[in-house]
């Protein structure tokens, strides 16, 4: 009976909360302006596409406005490579593909005469990328497999630790777009629900998506391989499985945002012609919505790379955005910091 | 520059807001206790499994306790057929799958001569069920694919809302477990989400799971068909494929919490063999977990049965409840009311 007791006095004290809750909502709809009201992005330089952003934002939380979204369908959806952090000179998860063939290959002897694996331990990215996708899967397999999931996030997480980017020679995961960071937290603070909706691997971007983005694990969307349920000695571990499940990119945008979510994005977000599909389903929902798409044009502070670039071809995406009416981020004019460490 | 300082002040009341907010949470914390307090499990009777629930909430909301877990990390996961909902005489779906033959027969007319759809339009449950898992398979490829994911949505939402459970006359969404409503409303309160983690299918639940259980469709977890993103005249659809895209049921269960959560939960329920994998993994993650049981033992007020039932059996989960001292609910004792209309 004493538990019961103690439970029913949280009871109230969650009542009293839920009031004084109700208060503080009511307050922040009523709107207390004072002095020394903040830009929530600073990072970004006035002009069409930050105006952009603030009228739609504006517009699905005016609760008594004709766009007014509830909070529970303020579902916003993030690419992740080229949209909240850098893919060149090649996809950060690539890197780490290459760093872990070097690490495993005193285990798989044979890798020293095969390929893609004896050009990937030469450093010879030329040579692994001719071997099309058929070489990278490869890699993929014999690098993302056959540990457990708990074991593969503490791979991860220890090359992010040791490995630094070959041209600003930072950790990887110093290469985020601040201006991207102030959005997410923008939207955020307006009851929006912030997903990663990547085509990289899911179990790459967990361990550290919400210590850099404040994107915990179930809000990220992303390609993933099969996984098998096994008793080791009792303890219950899942296998990661040299089997593809999932391919997140283009069409299966789309596809793995309805089976994560369940429900149509109001704000999609992008960099390639990979985000195309994403970004059409997004913007054909009823309502108010907003369809972003990043610009790479900034060759001296971050790349310069769009039609015809191997890496986050902006091409179909880039056409349709013009017909459509999508905002288009122009890097170089629009950001006025790329990274966090620049303002360090 | 208008959209700026709109947006500018907004963040003041944010922030004001933010204050307002902490100070409310300090309040909840201290506790402030006064008369009326309320039981937040009314019908539950007092007992073991009533106390095991408050002591296991207590135990990870304490601040300062040993046990504390942040509420991020409080994941709670709820099979969906005989844990939430009853399952007897048939899965609630498998009903839905036979009236849809019904309803799809005059596009088929082939279906008069051709098993399992003869038995499943003369209403021939025996010989449906006696065809196995590949008859079980055919109905629910003929069923619930062929359509885009809103028109199968609205399918089952037309189906709730005539169809009658044939004991006892109600929608079927009226058989949902009264104390288990106000479990998830408990755990809620205490900083918790709540997942369904069902055999059943995702896209099935999702219609109807946020309004009847408050759970939002990103936090179903369930099977699943395979989909197909296509422009239809220019209108972006997800069109349901005939193809298993994932069974989220036995070893399956962890594997699907996994890929949608990407978190251990620390709490799970469940009612049968189905259940046996998830409640494991949950309980084998380190400090305070809880896995509860739910045996059907009220023949009267609902259905009895285990370890030999077609549906719901419940065999070697319960002989590892036993010896894991897992919570195991016995429904005719513990519950003072099943179903929320008992109450009317």
């Amino acid at each position: 009976m004493q538990d019961l007791t103690k439970s029913g006095k949280h009871t109230m004290k969650r009542s009293l909360a839920g009031l004084c809750f109700i208060f503080c909502f009511v307050l922040a709809l009523a709107g207390v302006a004072t002095a020394g009201e903040a830009d929530p992005l600073p990072s970004w330089n006035e002009g069409s596409s930050k105006q952009a952003i603030f009228r739609f934002v504006e517009e699905v939380s005016a609760p008594r406005g004709p766009g007014f979204i509830p909070p529970a369908e303020r579902i916003a959806v993030f690419d992740n490579d080229g949209t909240l952090w850098s893919e060149q000179p090649m996809y950060f998860q690539l890197a780490f593909a290459l760093d872990r063939v070097k690490a495993l290959a005193p285990l798989h002897p044979e890798w020293k005469q095969k390929q893609p694996f004896k050009a990937a331990l030469a450093g010879d990215l030329k040579t692994v990328l001719d071997g099309g996708e058929h070489a990278l899967l490869e890699l993929v397999m014999a690098t993302h497999a056959g540990t457990t999931t708990e074991e593969f996030a503490e791979a991860v997480k220890d090359w992010l630790e040791s490995a630094r980017h070959p041209k600003t020679g930072r950790p990887y995961t110093d290469m985020v777009y601040q201006p991207m960071l102030e959005l997410l937290a923008y939207l955020r603070a307006n009851g929006f629900e912030t997903y990663i909706v990547s085509g990289g691997g899911i179990e790459f971007m967990r361990p550290w998506a919400e210590r850099i983005y404040g994107i915990p694990p179930e809000q990220v969307v992303g390609s993933s391989i099969k996984t098998k349920y096994e008793l080791r000695d009792g303890e219950p571990v899942l296998v990661r499985l040299p089997e593809i499940n999932f391919i997140d990119d283009k069409a299966g945008k789309p596809v793995g945002i309805n089976q994560h979510i369940g429900r149509r994005p109001i704000a999609a977000f992008g960099n390639s012609d990979g985000d195309l599909q994403m970004l059409q389903w997004t913007s054909a929902g009823d309502g108010a919505r907003f369809a972003l798409l990043i610009h790479h044009t900034d060759a001296e502070r971050e790349w310069a790379y769009d039609r015809k670039s191997p890496i986050g071809r902006l091409d179909k995406v880039l056409d349709e955005a013009h017909v459509k009416g999508w905002t288009v981020v122009d890097m170089k004019k629009d950001w006025k910091v790329i990274y966090p460490f620049e303002q360090q």
